[in-house]
């Protein structure tokens, strides 16, 4: 088993080796600007980490899978950008600011139609079950990012139903990633689904952290000006906890809480401070972390599933804890 | 080997048997809007007809990723409707103007998905060759898109650029579609290119007739208003044809060219007449007529490549004539 630095250096290695057809240029570029813009590549380092706790045999047979998890994930943000009229990703324009919504629609696509010809290179045993298990993923996820859409204009989101779109959305791909390399692996199903299950866990403990982050997290180590999802009332965890505990304690409260969400984006800072001291009355901050937390020991349970020594074992839970920016 | 019509009939209830989700409504709706829309499910069809050239074991392994093609079909013209503002297809509204944009992109990427999930139902055994022809394809057409779109900004398109244009906008999908149906069946390489440049030829063909028939064509059988393309100036093979010819016979022809081409929409019935005149005087209307004709027969020659026997052949050459309006 390699060391985790290595095997995050492979995948560094083969992103920077992909190449993309220069013309059409409208078409590539865009897609190479996107592929330019960094980011943790965490769902081929998934992928990578979860196929060498089964085999040794590094090669472009499992690192194009890998990578192929990454331009998926890519495509969906430039299509993502246009649906929330996105203008700044990683610090610069989205894909559709900088050029216009047909370049940003078409390269999408063939970004998508190129994370499908690179998934094709898993060896030829363990194609089909490969793409089988990409084709769910990838229709998931655009069922979670329609849910999504749908929630903005409901006010009666259930956590219930919450759980389920981040769960399409982000976490079925982090599940795909972590049970692609033990798939292409040729490992049994009962590891696969182990895998599975533990990139899903650990990434609705990603999401609710990423909501909790928002409002509760520091501007510098969070990237981002603390308060955006509370200004544009999106439905988050901590929203909908909140709704759902104010609705409990009677009318009167809902509709303070429904009073400060009506507050108008330009009292700013004000709103965020309000709706922050009412989650604070309804100890929002630490339940959201117990539910994280929870979620994370979930992730942790599936892994002793795998049937993995003590050292793979550890090998996936500083991955997990990385993931969260948790030191060990 | 089964009758052409008892093919089609298992195509079309095929395409009858298909289930999509209920849920997301938003996300699939839009997508059965488009598969119920109807049309002759020619690429589905052509993939059919060339799987049973070989075998005659129909069942779901070859009808489902007959039906992908379909599927990716639909999925191209839902975006392409947006990027060419299009108001109207097949006598009804398009997705994004009964929807909107974000239905239109969302559902549009939802549908090519499952066009992938549809191509890996195919047999094991040949998987892993229909999904490098299927993505190679599908990322052809986008690009052939991407060159349509570059043109309608260029003034120098060459009759060459716009064959290459319409082979990857539009024969690619016909080549790979004939082509599908022999790779999925197991037969030789031989005839699976064989199959391919048939399609792709017979792609072209049908392209610049479709170019013509909007110029010179009926319009009840057309289907269409007589002259659209002549009104907005689209590059088609007889426009990019009469300019070649109009440049070689000097300046002023092609500046009383340029004149035609600067009248004003709004002149309709009149632009058109007069556009049509100039190409009669270059005898575009039978040069075109010619053209289709070459690449009709360069696709019946490469039908001789196949190793096929008589009837097989006729079978081919009885879905290309259909194709093209002809009768045998």
């Amino acid at each position: 088993m390699l060391k985790l630095e290595q095997l995050y250096s492979l995948v560094d290695q083969a992103v920077s080796r992909l190449e993309w057809p220069v013309e059409p240029k409208l078409l590539y570029d865009p897609l190479r600007y996107m592929m330019d813009m960094g980011g943790k590549r965490l769902r081929p380092r998934l992928c990578l980490v979860s196929y060498n706790l089964f085999k040794d045999d590094i090669g472009e047979h499992i690192l194009t899978p890998a990578l192929a998890l990454e331009v998926f994930h890519n495509f969906t943000l430039i299509h993502d950008d246009i649906m929330d009229n996105a203008d700044i990703r990683r610090g610069v324009p989205t894909v559709y600011r900088k050029w216009n919504d047909n370049i940003a629609i078409l390269s999408g696509d063939t970004m998508c139609l190129w994370a499908f010809k690179m998934i094709g290179q898993a060896p030829k045993e363990t194609l089909a079950k490969a793409l089988d298990l990409f084709t769910k993923t990838t229709i998931e996820v655009c069922e979670g990012q329609q849910l999504d859409m749908d929630f903005e204009t409901r006010n009666d989101v259930s956590l219930k139903e919450y759980i389920q779109m981040i769960g399409l959305k982000t976490s079925v791909l982090l599940a795909c990633s972590s049970a692609m390399g033990a798939v292409i692996a040729g490992a049994d199903d009962k590891a696969c689904k182990a895998l599975y299950d533990f990139g899903y866990k650990l990434g609705i403990a990603f999401q609710i952290q990423d909501d909790w982050l928002d409002s509760f997290g520091d501007e510098k180590t969070f990237g981002k000006k603390i308060g955006g999802d509370i200004l544009n009332n999106k439905k988050t965890w901590l929203l909908i906890k909140c709704q759902e505990l104010a609705r409990e304690k009677g009318k009167d409260c809902l509709l303070r809480l429904g009073n400060l969400l009506e507050m108008n984006q330009s009292q700013g800072q004000k709103k965020i401070e309000a709706v922050k001291a009412f989650y604070q009355e309804f100890d929002i901050d630490s339940l959201a972390r117990k539910t994280i937390n929870s979620y994370y020991a979930e992730a942790m349970m599936s892994l002793r599933e795998c049937g993995l020594d003590l050292d793979q074992v550890r090998q996936m839970e500083t991955i997990a804890s990385s993931l969260l920016g948790r030191n060990r």
